[in-house]
């Protein structure tokens, strides 16, 4: 396909795949796409293991990595201790926890400040010392895309990108984000619209993205990837006849075959409607779109506590929805009430379980049915 | 262009345009697409003179009308005495209001049970006579399409549309909505997304319109309009690569030349950004995207009241904002900064006042463009 993106990252179709699963990773870039492993949350030894993993299995065509390194952390060198930061954490929200937890008849096992220290690691890995030691890992793997989730890319990522021929790409939810990001030299922008999963701003991909598309070119900027909602090949085409290089996408790959997905949430995921989603501050403190579940209707309910700033929320939320997920695969109904994952409105669109290469293999063949449906309509 | 709704409708574009204003209507149609008077709010006798105008102006070309008929009145009989409905009305309320104004200097002429006495005239309207009344009105013009903005529409609209070979259409937010509306045999649906301006639901135009266009397909229903956030060309290309026959308009007509939108919030539309809307429930009493200014800011802030249900907050907010549409349209500087007026996200595209068929024109050679991207993309 002709489009700035294949060019740049060495594809022929561009769908790229953002995934915390190396096999879903490995089979899009076998397939033609381009698979991103999520690597928010491991170490860097992890870090290490998973991208040879790839290297092994994705018979060497490209892939790339993404991380989350928000700029609050970044290089700003503040660093409160672990005791400082378990201290800050209200009893109000504990004892909320709890009681939602007891609720259901879920036990508060690893709901401590145990797996909150064990938590508390990751975030070293976000100063500016643990992402220097990520991005040599990183950059020691033939990767050729490396994105931020969240805000500007530290400079050492855009530097280390520049020098190794990695395109730098960044997430934004607004215009104004997205001429920043340019200013600070990224290769690829991507523009996520509010009914995206995970962190999202308000704006809708049906606006977002030809506005940004607008923004960036009216500057010669560089190309921009759609996101948000997009789990078909008609919607990624849609994008395209928008302006858009090509679509980035998450939730789709929730429900695949290889994705290790709780199977409950899985189940949940396929069984949902568009609207089955919420925008919510109540597991990491940052506005992020999930399945709605009890769990999340709790915490959008009168009376309950205002949800902390990130990180503290997720020092919240992470040990009890992992307790949640744990025995929900275990079959505890109650648990399974609750479990929820980040998922975007697209969610209502996902109502098979395919694999990894079968849903490349849908886009293809749905982006080339849009494109005729438009054909036939302006009578080419 | 090949469109059911071409077809259907007598056009050769279809792009629909929702407008309060006569001239707008006339000059899409004339341009080739097609006009839509929004008539909620107007007497028999204006009904009678509004499309008496358009009669008259619009060269023989095709138009539509929209009618605001809540299934919560049409039919049920129920009917509060308008004093009784006045004295429903919380104090904690008009305070609120009258405080708000204050604080900015408008004073509270004609906000007032005087004014609120005026309006509940309107509620009379969508009584089952009423309705029928408007409808005797309506069906004694050419119109060639007939919609209800909320909820399905009636059944006397239905029988008279099928009786007089006039398209029945409908407004829907969600999947269940759309196949609802089919059921009760409505010609045409229109898929509005969260985006849009005015009362819309949270899933975005494009996660909807692809999920409704399949599951009407599915069942070989009616033709999709795709509406919410769409002001150019390349969007309402995007939505029929998607599935739909086409697009419905609202905002993008606000800021044209012919439109009666107030001159301050024009302006403010020009200069807006697609983040300065929001979708609260302080207008209506259902959840309706505005312009974001203080007064909508006020009515999100902490310990504001919550808003009544429909028609009572209505009775709240108008009588306030038509003072202040008129003190600012005077200079006044305080009653500039609070006024607002329903508007979608794709106001941030809205940068230009251009003539009602300048738009028209520029939809058709931004789809074309958009057309010609994707076709590049696929190397046809």
């Amino acid at each position: 396909m002709d489009s700035r993106i294949c060019d740049m990252l060495g594809i022929d179709f561009p769908l790229l795949a953002f995934s915390h699963c190396r096999d879903v990773v490995a089979e899009v870039s076998k397939a033609g796409g381009f698979g991103v492993l999520g690597a928010a949350g491991l170490s860097t030894e992890q870090l290490e293991t998973e991208l040879s993993w790839i290297d092994d299995h994705v018979g060497g065509k490209p892939y790339g990595l993404d991380l989350i390194v928000p700029n609050k952390f970044a290089g700003k060198g503040e660093e409160l201790s672990e005791d400082a930061v378990l201290a800050a954490l209200p009893q109000e929200h504990k004892d909320f926890v709890a009681g939602l937890l007891q609720s259901r008849d879920v036990d508060l096992v690893g709901v401590d400040d145990a797996t909150r220290r064990e938590m508390l690691g990751f975030n070293r890995n976000i100063t500016p010392e643990g992402t220097k030691a990520m991005l040599d890992v990183a950059f020691s793997h033939p990767i050729r895309l490396i994105a931020n989730a969240l805000g500007i890319p530290p400079q050492p990522m855009i530097e280390m990108g520049k020098a190794k021929g990695v395109a730098v790409a960044a997430l934004v939810g607004a215009k104004s984000h997205a001429l920043r990001q340019m200013q600070a030299g990224v290769d690829i922008l991507i523009a996520a619209g509010g009914e995206a999963g995970g962190h999202c701003g308000s704006v809708s991909t049906m606006v977002l993205v030809p506005e940004i598309c607008e923004a960036v070119a009216a500057q010669n900027g560089p190309p921009v990837l759609a996101a948000g909602g997009i789990v078909t090949g008609r919607q990624m085409a849609a994008c395209m006849a928008m302006g858009a290089a090509g679509a980035w996408t998450g939730s789709v790959w929730l429900t695949t075959a290889e994705a290790e997905t709780n199977p409950v949430v899985k189940q949940k995921m396929l069984a949902a409607g568009s609207s089955d989603t919420v925008r919510a501050r109540s597991r990491t403190g940052k506005p992020s779109r999930q399945l709605r579940t009890p769990w999340t209707d709790a915490w959008e309910a009168e009376g309950a506590p205002e949800p902390l700033a990130m990180p503290l929320q997720s020092l919240i939320s992470e040990p009890a929805l992992k307790r949640i997920d744990k025995l929900s695969e275990g079959g505890h109904k109650g648990a399974q009430e609750l479990a929820t994952y980040w998922v975007g409105q697209g969610v209502g669109l996902m109502n098979e379980s395919l694999t990894a290469r079968q849903v490349v293999q849908a886009f293809r063949e749905d982006f080339v049915t849009a494109y005729e449906r438009l054909a036939k309509a302006v009578g080419a």
